[in-house]
């Protein structure tokens, strides 16, 4: 496809009004003010008159099946929203209804500019089918909550589905797929299963995703078992530090926990509206980003967000600082496109990926500005983050493939994902409602 | 009008999933589940299957005319964001400039279902014709910033555009147009002048809207300067609250406030969006609440947002006292649709507006909830409030008019909308760097 008279915000997040853009096979092979040379060579030219081209989103954090919960867990407590609401509602969802939600995430991130995601749950097959036919992207991961302290080996159906992503998943889809490993959290793991878990990490030379400080006493009662330690100083010294760590949430660390996140080159994948909206509270972004460590988004699971717009958490990012430090230069819109789009991709082991960019993929969100809420133009990163919308998104591609586009999407039957969807929530509330 | 099959959020804002609702003239005349026997007098059939037909909203604090400055000052300290570079724009405005910038905030507005603003600044007979041009509802009113203790009467340009909104806007288009007394703030007013427009006020019987304790330092200072008096407690000693009080922000208000606010029927209108672009902090909206004010919704001017979609500002409504407050029961989305809708009509001194109910007027937006963030409906309220987004909004009416249809505007000229705020925003910039 060649984009011509295209507005783009380039590999530096400059913005240039009006470019041309070519795409062969799955990679951005042309980026210039002109048409190049040989520009039949493309094949369909994309008149981008009002449009702005700029790098897909990387959603950093996901549970991708708990699609099904969406608005049905609110306005509770932690716990009760976990143990009354959540938890058996889960206990009820089947490989298949994983498989029905996952594809209604990928639709919904499509829809809104997204190409790829970091996914803990369950059901690895289940996702990954979803994720090869919807023709995205993502790091897949299941996440043993292990309270017996034995080797991850001795939780065998969990060690198996490690195994099954480790050597089938990991790679597949011309390396749209990728596995990574994983503990749920400090507070549902032990020294030895979490060890254990992080050997095997480096066996197969997978980073490890963990859900970290997410909560004030999530983090107090981790430095009471673990001799003063918090989540980050004990993942440390498991060694989970060593291949690569996407740290989800870290809402509760220190400037010595930042410090450790910096120096290991790990991810911090900030998650703000589930943050604010499960009352966990605001993590120190602009203190992360002002240490170098990697800050990516996540839009989390569906029962705590409830949407996968990544729009919406990129606004968040660059607003919440703002309010509750008292000061408004606090992350810029670069920083938070930044967060939304590359780091994403680092966390997830992309390097070739989240930038506009000759050689990257071509994985790219092209957003109609020409609605009323972009006018005028006074600053273009200004209207991307505060003004627009993901709505605004009008074509979304994965590696030179076309995800969604003007209503349609190609790869994934979104009617009968929505049917299968709500038939299943139905289903799940009745077994609940019958005490089955 | 008649809308079929279409579901509803009725005036308690239960969900009814089919119902029928008729139009006639200006007035929601018909509701039920079956269609009324005289069918054919309510003229089109709208076929709601796949919609959502609830109240328009009421913006109850704007700045219409500074969509211009959309996205010109930001990342800025306030002091700088207001000297450097709000002022000098905006002494560059010409009355023409707030004509065209008026109407693409009303365009803006329509789009995302908002019928009615209360909008303090300038120009009012400017600001009249795009209202009433576009078929919107305002409440304008024109802001006296004024250190000299004389009375408003001896500030003669602005109290003859006080006697010219009282006498000949207040009332016109139908009664669509209305005008409220005003004063900017305290930090900008005297005791003299101030008392001179509570009084103007009580002589119109007209509501007063003010700037109400935003920053902390306004009101550290206000203390300081009135014998310990909150700006609240100085506002109610001046008898600005006998009328009706649209006090905007009350970031920092405490419980005796919160009170006086309560007992005198005071409306809090709340700016998420803006108090925490610009470092204001976030207002204790719960515990307003709690106490019974009525507390509506705005989204303030556009350098400090930078958006008209009040759906974002309830969703900031609704999340920020979660996450700041570490309680996750605060704010339902009921309170949040509440405040967006039937709260904006009283503070407008609207009472048959803001509620789907017969005999009120016909304000109202339909959205289309079959996208993908819409399902599945575990809980309608709760994807309004945090799933949807309002670009779903297919259809807003005013007063039984059509103000905006599928990316359509019956009464504005979009294109010649845009084009002018984009060309007017190019000339004052360039006669800025010329300082001129």
């Amino acid at each position: 496809m060649l984009f011509k008279n295209i507005a783009i915000l380039d590999e530096t997040l400059e913005y240039h009004a009006s470019c041309c853009v070519g795409v062969k096979g799955d990679t951005i092979d042309y980026i210039g003010q002109d048409a190049p040379q040989d520009a039949d060579a493309y094949g369909e030219v994309f008149d981008g008159t009002g449009k702005l081209l700029m790098a897909a989103h990387y959603n950093a954090h996901t549970h991708a099946p708990m699609t099904l919960l969406r608005g049905f867990a609110e306005n509770l407590p932690l716990q009760a929203w976990l143990e009354q609401k959540c938890w058996p509602f889960e206990a009820k969802m089947t490989p298949e209804d994983n498989y029905w939600a996952t594809l209604l995430s990928c639709a919904e991130m499509a829809r809104y500019g997204t190409v790829s995601f970091s996914d803990m749950y369950y059901h690895t097959a289940e996702r990954a089918k979803a994720v090869e036919e919807a023709g995205m992207k993502a790091n897949l991961c299941t996440s043993p909550i292990a309270f017996e302290p034995k080797p991850i080996q001795e939780y065998e159906t969990v060690f198996d589905e490690m195994v099954f992503g480790a050597e089938s998943v990991h790679g597949a889809a011309n390396g749209r797929l990728k596995f990574d490993m994983c503990i749920h959290a400090e507070y549902t793991n032990n020294d030895i299963t979490a060890k254990s878990v992080f050997d095997t990490a480096k066996r197969y030379s997978l980073p490890v995703h963990v859900h970290v400080a997410e909560t004030k006493s999530e983090t107090d009662e981790c430095r009471k078992r673990h001799d003063g330690k918090s989540p980050v100083q004990w993942l440390e010294s498991l060694g989970a530090m060593d291949v690569g760590m996407i740290a989800a949430h870290c809402v509760y660390v220190d400037d010595e926990d930042i410090s450790i996140l910096a120096r290991n080159g790990a991810t911090v994948v900030h998650n703000p509206a589930s943050n604010m909206k499960l009352s966990s509270g605001f993590a120190p972004v602009a203190k992360m980003l002002e240490a170098g460590v990697n800050v990516a988004l996540g839009t989390d699971g569906m029962a705590s967000n409830n949407n996968h717009d990544m729009f919406q958490d990129m606004y968040l990012m660059a607003m919440l600082p703002k309010g509750n430090e008292l000061d408004p230069t606090l992350v810029t819109p670069k920083q938070a496109i930044t967060a939304a789009t590359r780091a994403g991709a680092l966390a997830q082991g992309r390097e070739d990926c989240g930038l506009v960019k000759e050689g990257f993929k071509a994985d790219l969100a092209v957003l109609d500005v020409t609605g009323v809420s972009w006018c005028p133009v006074n600053d273009m990163l200004t209207n991307v983050v505060y003004a627009g919308h993901g709505s605004d998104v009008v074509l979304t591609m994965c590696d030179g493939a076309v995800l969604y586009r003007d209503g349609a999407w190609p790869t994934i039957d979104v009617g009968r994902v929505k049917f299968e969807v709500a038939e299943r929530t139905v289903r799940i509330q009745s077994e609940l409602s019958q005490g089955e």
